[in-house]
């Protein structure tokens, strides 16, 4: 089982702390934004006097509401095609152990979310990674890199869309692509959208938009990010495929039941009024502009402008930005403060693959993030470690 | 995946609700008892603002908590030897999967709680049953029992204690019994210790008391019981194995963290009363000398007193237990009414044991106990596979 890449760096951070050194934490996915008022109290407000186990798939009221959420993104399922899941973690391995077996392949476009790679080893599956890269922005490889690694043992592919940790917001056309291939080879198709309400440049156009390949869609889903209630472990798993809702009911039932107090929390977004994405996404928007600009301001620093999610990944001009990473808690300050990225390599299923990558996750505001990038700045004009580009 | 033996009989049951009779569900382990009102008020009473992510090994001052908890059992863990799961579930599974490669053996004394199957086949763990029997009142079987059936593939022996579904209490002599087996053959012993606090004939004596197979034993444990709160979601596992525990925290961290809410609610445990326990053991022991009394008071029936949890094991003089389970909820009802018990064969792991044994949860009240005892004396005299026995 491999230990989280992005964990790696906590003695650093300790040692920075130690010293007295403030942290602004873009290295994880943890919102700084309140988590609605109106779903807190919900869960306040409850009544019942015996906290029992729910549904193994979750409370039917809830699961209905979240149809509800769906079809006004234009996705209609019924409530009989949603599980409710502790988190969107185990509604991926719930995912994998129900489509793969032991030794069949999954194919994952590089860079991902490193969690992919633990419920993979979990669930005995095997990830194959195809490269994006940073030159275009991280957007979906060629169909071409797809069929090059297909082989008998190939059953799955899985996307974030929009993009942990890149940003990317995949567009219609490449959704039509991935179509393409899974129908052609007969595979799953797992869409992550954890961060659907994310998108800043387009529309989203979900997996369960896409027509001809019901069967092999699996939605993955969560209200972590959308609701900033990462703590509540909901998440959820959507598929028209009736052999596939069966057997993730079994995972399910044998793990007795998600989370109630979550699922309250959970039902009561749905009634949160229809502004509160405007709001919300106007704040990332904003700090997503802010963080873009400063970065591709720093000599040396190249980052794509993503449509989607709250995170970019950015090279740096440095030998090595697994070092860097250590070196700028170990060494280094400005203001009283220092900065902890999440270095790029972690996120790479291929060897030597962003080296010079960090992923940023914008979940600070916008003035904690000037002063992250005035950080930054300064530190790269003293990083002994920093290399010339052209 | 297989599934859940107890959910084969939701059709009948449907069956009968749709005549309007009403259910007593004696069929599942969850109990009509209030969880604490302070627990719950907790939670309610809680005023953070945004649900982040707990530590993935669970909140620190959680599980320091949950130490002074186990202290007061004579059992000595810090707070680091302690990691915070979603539901005993995840525990099992976790330890399965970070002690267990696929292809290992677990042994586990049968009748058992059927679930260990469901995530023995998760981690790709095989099962090997050992038959204790309704004549002994299920103890632990003989030493040379384990012997016969132990190969270089077995890795571990699991044990629930107080039992599910047999109420059986082990005695200190047989937790030495398998503290010799482990030592000698070098397995772990995991120890489900769910129903802890629920012994009514003698002290329970932990698997986590054993002196000198230290590294070897794994406690599961769960507050989902103990209060009344099957819906939190929360467990444990317990151990003061470093390797073992280095291993799952990297599971528990690509899941990222347990249920908040349940954290909060669990910590507040710690807190009732002292005489809580006392209180709600009384109640399920006067359940349980209600229940076995009017079992045995029943011609043909057969039913030991347990020393634990709140689950009897008892033999019905009918040709299978599973029909007479269908048929009861199908085709008979006494006063309106009609009982759900679960068939016993779906604890055993070896075909064709447990046929006519029925496992019995005392999760009503005494009314609604004798209410149910009335309807099932009634239905063994028109049971139309009723056997006569000596």
């Amino acid at each position: 089982m491999p230990a989280s890449p992005i964990r790696r760096l906590v003695p650093y951070a300790e040692v920075a702390k130690s010293k007295g050194v403030k942290i602004f934490h873009l290295n994880i996915g943890q919102p700084d934004i309140e988590t609605p008022a109106e779903m807190l109290e919900a869960v306040r407000n409850s009544t019942f006097k015996i906290l029992e186990y729910s549904h193994s798939a979750g409370n039917e009221s809830y699961r209905r509401k979240l149809g509800e959420y769906y079809s006004l993104a234009n996705i209609n399922v019924d409530h009989n095609e949603i599980i409710i899941t502790t988190g969107g973690s185990e509604a991926i391995l719930f995912g994998f152990m129900a489509c793969l077996d032991v030794g069949d392949e999954i194919i994952i476009p590089e860079p991902f979310y490193a969690n992919y790679n633990g419920f993979a080893v979990e669930a005995g599956v095997i990830v194959k990674p195809i490269s994006s890269n940073i030159g275009t922005g991280f957007a979906l490889p060629p169909p071409e890199d797809f069929e090059k690694i297909i082989t008998e043992r190939t059953k799955a592919i899985i996307i974030c869309n929009p993009n942990n940790p890149t940003g990317y917001l995949y567009t219609k056309g490449e959704m039509e692509v991935l179509k393409t291939i899974v129908k052609k080879h007969n595979l799953y198709l797992f869409s992550d959208e954890a961060y659907r309400e994310f998108c800043y440049e387009g529309e989203h156009f979900s997996s369960m938009q896409l027509e001809g390949v019901e069967e092999n869609v699996i939605m993955i889903d969560t209200i972590s990010k959308r609701y900033s209630a990462c703590g509540a472990r909901i998440g959820a798993l959507i598929t028209r495929n009736k052999t596939v809702l069966q057997t993730v009911l079994k995972f399910a039932q044998a793990r007795l039941s998600p989370p109630g107090f979550g699922q309250i929390l959970g039902e009561a977004a749905i009634d949160l009024p229809l502004d509160y994405f405007k709001k919300t996404k106007a704040e990332y928007q904003l700090r997503r502009d802010t963080l873009v600009k400063r970065l591709n301001d720093i000599p040396g620093v190249f980052c794509p402008n993503p449509g989607g999610a709250f995170y970019v990944m950015a090279s740096l001009p440095v030998d090595n930005a697994d070092l860097f990473c250590e070196w700028i808690l170990e060494s280094f300050s400005y203001n009283g403060a220092t900065v902890m990225f999440a270095p790029g390599s972690g996120f790479y299923g291929s060897p030597s693959l962003g080296q010079r990558e960090v992923r940023i996750a914008y979940v600070l505001n916008v003035q904690a993030l000037n002063a992250a990038m005035d950080c930054l700045e300064k530190a790269l004009e003293v990083y002994p470690g920093r290399i010339l580009l052209e």
